[in-house]
């Protein structure tokens, strides 16, 4: 198994392995054709990264490996600048558009040529209602996507040690009164510029990278960024920060939580929590185990320590061309986990007024168990930083601002000088 | 007509007024319920905005008025923190999950209460699916967002007011040498900055904002960004500089071609044809007017100079919530132009070797005509700008590069003292 970094673009060779991998799952559903319209799935079969705007993209793979392309005549020089392996074009004149060279009379033709045809889950109504042979809905590409190639692990090992290497960044930043904003453009052009340096061929298109930290003022609530921006780090904790996104094509996740300075009592007790659901999610996450299960028993742990009512997702998802995907460590969701697979493993619990506890790394189940591709320390000691930022070379109106905030904080009355 | 920028969240009133125009279409199609599953329609009806992952998002509006929201137990929090206006929740305890409590339970239970039901265009097969009653596929929600509350413009004027400076700002670092991350990133993070100074709540949920060049060597194929953040601006054109996206929930676009010392002899004749065809546009983008007439009377233009070939897209879209929206200034798209619709305006044309040529604005639809809200500089003469970097206070490394890159341009062999 490989997970030595990999930056070159996929051989002709990938791309039709992983055509292969989706016949297969066509000829077992007994599918003359299959209708792709989502842009990641695109990706993963051309190498190419399409803006998900109002124009259709539509791919369509025949029982016998053809791949007709539906795109608009505005982006044919950046589609054959990208597509990687043979493919027909069938390319419309603009959209709207009415009549010959339209969109939707270039999908009909195609798609008459097939009695059963397969259609994404995802597939848009518009699209669908075009079919008028018998649709089977289903989610092959996802499946087919499952378990990574050596070439899609060697990608993400390498998306992986740029996010590990932009939080240890970002921690050696992390002082109270530093700007949110100023975390958030300097680590995400860190990684933009990494990107730039280490690879052949770069593509905007398939880069979206996010560095955010949530203060403790709102990290018991995973998913809110209102005004995130426009806060500053504060002494103490938890602040919960995040690195995540696809990095020329391919998805990584590292997340901690840390404290400034100190940690509040009450958040002895469920970071050191968190941290045991954690180890046993490690355990449990190896191949053969029932993907519901590493949930369902982190779910135990949790509750046996009266945080029932503090867990609001499930302890992990996929990582790939997308940056969430499935298949997902969750309860309910019974699938093999196998070798080749990738999952976040992110158990979190949520205390109103106290905040958020969750560490979140990109893990690759290996044929013995499973391998952590993003590293970062962890532990309570590690993720308590030294409040240092006085010694920064800052402005006098960001120091002056600081002591203030530590001042306050610690119940001094330093002055400068 | 209110043309002067807003910052503030909408009202109660402004939602319940678009909650409105979508009931009144729903009523003329004899609907009782709408189900909508687009992120941008509903953060128009709710003011929240969610990220675009698997967990499932529906909001579903009854003949009655009344909103139904179904979310992941996760965003609670979230969402009540960001909802404007009456509604209710129904949570479902996490994706993917078996049994009671799981989104797809929720949404059935709740559909089965109506009997005609309306759903998007672009709702996935995976809701589609779960609608047993009769369903019709509509763009209803789309087409209530067609024309702009007084509010909306309001904010797209504030919009188009800090993408406007920021194009100058970026015209203004414009150089031989100039790398496009760096562009980028000073000109994004000025956006942002403010973004954050000016509103009292700002979202970045709903924020997506792009600053990019195509220098001339890429900027005949319009939609081709490969590599390009890792090029540097060149002496000569054309380049075409682009800034768009959604600030804090509200879109705008401006763009300019421009050249940087001199402009090549075969550069000028399209250069003068595309603004001669924009001239065109501006005078037949008018209350009372058929969109298709705009696009095809442009195109005529182009074509009497010999360039039917090089034209690959329509001359305008929509801006609204979404930065790419209908309705379309385009060929075969036959609806009446009205005060209160907004509009890029911008043809372009593309020669191959040569570059490409448009600029694009943010033009709003007034009673007596129209109004460009991205007003910048755009003649021929304005937009060859002098090259003046070697001025700079650049390091020696870039003033090396950037003599290096003017010698040949100008056929000199200058040396650094």
């Amino acid at each position: 198994m490989n997970i030595s970094p990999i930056y070159t673009p996929p051989s002709e060779d990938e791309l039709n392995s992983r055509k292969e991998k989706l016949l297969k799952l066509m000829d077992n559903s007994k599918l003359d054709a299959f209708v792709i319209a989502d842009p990641d799935n695109i990706f993963w079969l051309t190498n190419f990264a399409n803006y998900v705007h109002e124009r259709p993209f539509i791919l369509i793979l025949s029982k016998c490996g053809r791949l007709s392309f539906i795109i608009p005549k505005l982006e044919k020089m950046h589609a054959e600048s990208r597509v990687i392996g043979q493919i027909e074009y069938l390319m419309y004149e603009e959209f709207p558009y009415a009549g010959k060279g339209s969109w939707d009379l270039l999908f009909t033709a195609e798609i008459s040529k097939y009695t059963n045809v397969g259609l994404e889950e995802t597939a848009p109504q518009f699209v669908a209602n075009l079919i008028t042979t018998k649709t089977i809905s289903s989610e092959l590409v996802e499946v087919a996507r499952y378990i990574k190639s050596d070439y899609e692990i060697g990608r993400i090992v390498y998306s992986s040690n740029i996010a590990s290497k932009s939080l240890e960044k970002l921690l050696s930043m992390a002082a109270p009164g530093v700007s949110l904003l100023s975390v958030n453009s300097k680590i995400t052009k860190l990684m933009l510029l990494q990107m730039l340096t280490d690879n052949p061929e770069s593509n905007p298109l398939a880069t979206n990278v996010a560095a955010v930290v949530q203060p403790p003022a709102v990290s018991d609530d995973p998913h809110n960024f209102t005004n995130i921006m426009e806060m500053d780090m504060a002494a103490g904790g938890p602040h919960v920060s995040i690195i995540n996104g696809t990095i020329n094509g391919y998805g990584t996740e590292v997340e901690r939580t840390f404290f400034l300075g100190k940690v509040p009592k009450k958040a002895i007790k469920p970071y050191e929590v968190m941290m045991e659901v954690r180890g046993l999610c490690y355990e449990l996450c190896v191949p053969g185990a029932d993907m519901h299960d590493v949930d369902f028993k982190a779910k135990e742990v949790f509750k046996k320590y009266g945080y029932a009512e503090n867990v609001v997702h499930r302890v992990g998802h996929s990582i790939g061309v997308t940056g969430h995907e499935g298949p997902f460590l969750a309860e309910g969701f019974h699938h093999e986990i196998q070798a080749g697979m990738l999952f976040t493993i992110e158990p979190g619990i949520y205390l109103e007024g106290i905040g958020g506890f969750r560490h979140s790394d990109t893990v690759l189940v290996t044929p013995d168990g499973n391998k952590n591709l993003t590293p970062v320390k962890d532990s309570l000691k590690d993720m308590t930083l030294s409040i240092s930022a006085l010694n920064f070379s800052s402005s006098p109106a960001f120091k002056k601002k600081l002591l203030k905030t530590y001042n306050r904080y610690f119940g001094l009355n330093i002055k400068l000088e």
